[in-house]
């Protein structure tokens, strides 16, 4: 047997992963509930029988949520402009992350996910293709889009559809994060409100992380980019940049990672590998927790972080402690929204999904601030939390 | 019990559906090929194994109809313009039928078929969404769409994307059609090339039924539509009329289907109930053949057509004998498409699909002329054409 080393993941998952999904050829099927054997089934699965269904459901359009796969689908809609860690690769190469979303969203909250992945990366142009394709879904999972394009899509979609429409790169994150920064901050003993917390990244996740801990209660954000900190009055900002450093950075810190990260609480990574480095953590506060989320390769690996005086490391990877891993929160909100029919995802429901997922640990350690996505009763209690 | 009538369908399929499809909620499930149990499983099914397979997309992206689900998937997309024989009812009330084809597309023939519904009739919005949408399938069904709109989508999808696109109300109808006149004209002894063909309805079906047969060597084919037979020079004509006028109609009748089923061996009614007469099949020449494929509501009921002197009758429905049904057609098309990487459907492969389902029934009667759908070996022998 190899030798295992602390500093890789202790089996060589791509390789894997690469077999079985030519083994597979693709991870999802989409099968009848009810088998076609005799000529009833027929009759009534399809013609004649299903002439009243349409006939019915021509005048009582509304009722196409009790009668047709609306009752129970989301759509995972990708452009493949910001897949994973792995940036700008296009439709084709997302198409295998939407289908495990798919695959997560049936296995773990019985929700039917269908990937949809997009040719054009338009903004225009893909809010008219989801509202186009839209009527058959009972939810809009947007998925692996990047900033700033991503905001306005969700904005429009949230606005001009009568469906939920989520941005999972962005309100998944920033859901979870915020639970294990919960639980991280009883480890460590200090009040979530005071924490002083660095996001590296000012892209989807970072924006929405950095907007939902201030909705939390967490004062001392600072976001930054590959230029250094977002302050306000920054020449040469995105508008949303602009936005964001009026929401954060209130000791209006200038500077570059290293600047912003002394002697604060937490480091949220949400940007690549190396963007966070040992020297940042040294500088930080007693007991720092660092959460080093890029996929599938974090920006610093924990048994670094540690070393370097971390007392509470995450990543978005399962084969280490700590995953802050989406799959904690969309299956079961999407499971929440389809059942309760809510309309719109709001703030209030993500803060109240953090706190439910914080709460499913019980006695929160360095080692396990977030419940493990096959908790039983995960789901349900997410759910239980959207309306 | 309640006396049975032969006007009648057996039982009341619409009602019974309607039960089903709210018991169901939705025909359709789209489950993982996969569990996800063990952290390996998620780690090979999503992150961090899946990076490597979107890493090798990205260089690769041929390779993703082994790696995705694009090789084993099929778009079935209306826009509700023209649903069964019950016309514009919009893309809810479409919904079931699509679900049903999905259905149908899994049972017979393993292909996994997902319902997509648009919210747009325009012309170039639908072509742009399904182009936008396309990447992740591995073929495009077109389903329900209107004519004329529905020919010009068809055409320029076909031209525009590297992967199968069919109408299949005009070519699983055709090549169905096709496949039962094949076997009509032995029934009555009749030369299949010398048959005189009236085809009542001018739209999707009516046009490729009539273009096939004339590819199969039938000269004799008259088309009507509200106003009368399709002629050459007929004012007010929509282009595609003109066009198919001049691809008909060789004794340039003039009139109604009254003038023009006269004599005529074949009438096949792809229009709306009550378009065919019993009047119209007295005037046919002898051992009449009669398609009264509206759904769910026939032309012509077969009790009425075989009273007035048909010899063999069709219709679309399960609950008659010779049900000229797409099913017959279309899943071997998209398993042998998919198979075999097939880019286009061509007219010559719609005329061998056509010679081998007719070929599938073994003798041939009046009650007799297609093959039933739960016939074992039918989608491989469809498949088997397609190349």
């Amino acid at each position: 047997m190899e030798k295992k080393s602390a500093r890789t993941p202790k089996k060589d998952y791509g390789k894997i992963a690469l077999a079985l999904h030519k083994k597979l050829g693709g991870k999802l099927e989409v099968v009848s509930k009810r088998r076609l054997e005799t000529r009833d089934d027929w009759s009534t699965m399809y013609t004649p029988g299903v002439g009243a269904v349409s006939t019915f459901l021509a005048k009582h359009p509304k009722e196409a949520r009790q009668y047709t796969m609306k009752k129970n689908t989301i759509a995972v809609i990708s452009d493949g402009s910001a897949v994973l860690g792995l940036g700008n690769i296009g439709p084709l190469a997302a198409l295998p992350v939407m289908e495990g979303k798919c695959a997560i969203l049936k296995e773990m909250a019985d929700v039917d996910g269908i990937p949809i992945v997009l040719d054009t990366q338009d903004t225009e142009e893909i809010i008219k293709t989801v509202k186009h394709i839209a009527p058959g879904f009972g939810g809009i999972n947007l998925e692996d889009i990047s900033a700033p394009r991503c905001f306005e899509i969700e904005e429009r979609l949230k606005k001009e559809l009568a469906i939920p429409v989520m941005h999972d790169d962005q309100h998944g994150t920033a859901i979870v994060v915020l639970a294990g920064l919960i639980n991280g901050a009883k480890v460590v003993k200090k009040k979530l409100e005071s924490l002083k917390v660095v996001v590296v990244g000012a892209g989807a996740a970072g924006r929405a992380i950095t907007l939902l801990l201030r909705q939390a209660g967490i004062n001392d954000v600072i976001v930054t980019d590959s230029t250094g900190t977002l302050v306000k009055g920054r020449a040469g900002m995105a508008p949303y940049k602009e936005e964001l450093a009026k929401r954060s950075n209130p000791r209006k810190v200038m500077g570059s990672v290293a600047d912003a990260v002394k002697g604060a609480d937490v480091i949220i990574g949400v940007s690549g590998p190396g963007s966070i480095s040992q020297a940042h953590i040294e500088t930080m506060a007693q007991d720092a927790i660092v959460f080093a989320l890029a996929n599938p390769i974090p920006e610093i690996l924990p048994e670094d972080a540690l070393r370097s005086g971390a007392r509470v490391v995450a990543t978005g990877r399962s084969d280490y402690p700590n995953q802050v891993n989406n799959a904690l929160a969309f299956p079961g909100i999407f499971r929440g929204a389809l059942d309760k029919n809510v309309r719109k995802i709001t703030d209030q429901m993500k803060l109240a999904a953090a706190k439910k997922i914080a709460s499913l640990v019980k006695k929160p350690t360095a080692d396990e601030i977030v419940p493990k996505v096959t908790l039983p009763g995960l789901v349900k209690a997410v759910a239980s939390v959207i309306e």
